[in-house]
C-alpha cells in the first residue's frame, strides 16, 4: 500500500525545518504530489511533582497567535539522544532535574504533512536546580493539580495535542483510568 | 508576551500549506526567525458505531514511512464550515452518514512551527451510505471496539496524536472516566 517515491525537490532548508515536496506514484499507478515537511523529531515531558502536581509552561506560539499551556518539550539536536533531550529541556524550560523518564508513547503530530516524531515521557523525582532558557524562549511555568490540568482540557483551556495526549497517558499510568 | 513580526516573507505556497519565515522581535527586544506552516486547518472525528465499535482508518503516510491506523480526518476547504467539512470527510473515507456530530475538543497540533488547528468531532447516529475516496486517497476502514483501540494506544498500536487525543476524550465523553 505505499507510495513510490518517483521524485523529490527542497524547496527549503530552515533553522527547524526542511520543505520538499515528492512526485509519487500511488498503488493504483495514479501521480500525485505530497508536501513533506522535514523535522528532526522532538519530546515532550509531563513532569510529576510532589503532591499530584504537574508543572506545565505557558508560552506565545506565534503559529497559533496565542499564548499556550502545554507541557515542556523541545526539538532533538542532530544525534541527540531522546532521553537526554528529555533531561535537557526540562532543565532548561522548568528548572528542574529528572530522576527517571519513563515512556509514555510515541507518535507523529501531522503525519498527513510533518515527519515530526513527538516521544512522550513521565518525569518524575525532580529536583529543582533553576531555569535555563534559550536566548529567543519567553516562558513561564505553572504548577497545579493534574486533576485540575485535566479540567482544563474538558473546558478547553488546553488546546495543544502533545499537551492532551500527555496528560491522558500520565493519569492513566498514575492508576486514574484502569490497566496501563 | 507577544512577539512584534517586523517581516515576513512567503516562501512557499502549495496545495495545502505556506511556508512563511517571520523576522519577530521579542519583549526582550531581542530578534529572531520563525519558520511557520500556514495551514487552513482541519477536522477530525471519532465515529461511534453501534456496540461500542469505533471506525478507523489505515493508510500509507509518506512522512511517518509507513501505514498508520487514524481516526478519519480531513483538511477544510477555503471558506468551509468546520462540520460540514467534518460531514464529508466521514462519508468520503468511511462511507458513513453522521446524524450527530458534537464538538469534543480544539486543539493545536504542532503550535511551534504549525498554524493547523484541528477540531475534533464525536460522530453518532451514523447510516452507512458507502465510501467516496479522493482520487489520491488509498484508505482501508477497519471497526473495532473502543476498548480493544484504546488498547492499542497503550501498546504502541496507535501512533497518531489526534486518534489518541479522539479515543481519550471520547471514552471520558461516554462515561470512561468520570465527570464529562
Amino acid at each position: 500500500m505505499g507510495e513510490r517515491v518517483l521524485s523529490s525537490e527542497s524547496i527549503y532548508k530552515g533553522r527547524i525545518l526542511e520543505l520538499k515536496v515528492f512526485d509519487v506514484e500511488l498503488p493504483s499507478g495514479r501521480e500525485t504530489r505530497r508536501e513533506i515537511v522535514e523535522h528532526p523529531g522532538a519530546v515532550a515531558m509531563v513532569p510529576l511533582l510532589d503532591g499530584g502536581k504537574v508543572a506545565l509552561v505557558i508560552q506565545f506560539r506565534l503559529a497559533a497567535g496565542v499564548e499556550l499551556l502545554e507541557i515542556p518539550a523541545g526539538t532533538l539536536r542532530r544525534g541527540e539522544d531522546p532521553v537526554e533531550c528529555a533531561r535537557r529541556e526540562l532543565i532548561e524550560e522548568i528548572g528542574y532535574e529528572a530522576g527517571s523518564l519513563e515512556p509514555l508513547a510515541e507518535f507523529f503530530l501531522a503525519p498527513g504533512y510533518s515527519t515530526e516524531l513527538m516521544r512522550l515521557y513521565l518525569a518524575r523525582d525532580l529536583r529543582r536546580v533553576g531555569q535555563r532558557l534559550d536566548a529567543d524562549e519567553q516562558i513561564r511555568v505553572v504548577e497545579m493539580d493534574m486533576a485540575d490540568a485535566w479540567g482544563l482540557v474538558e473546558r478547553g483551556g488546553i488546546r495543544d495535542a502533545k499537551t492532551i495526549v500527555g496528560l491522558a497517558l500520565a493519569l492513566q499510568r498514575l492508576g486514574g483510568r484502569g490497566s496501563a
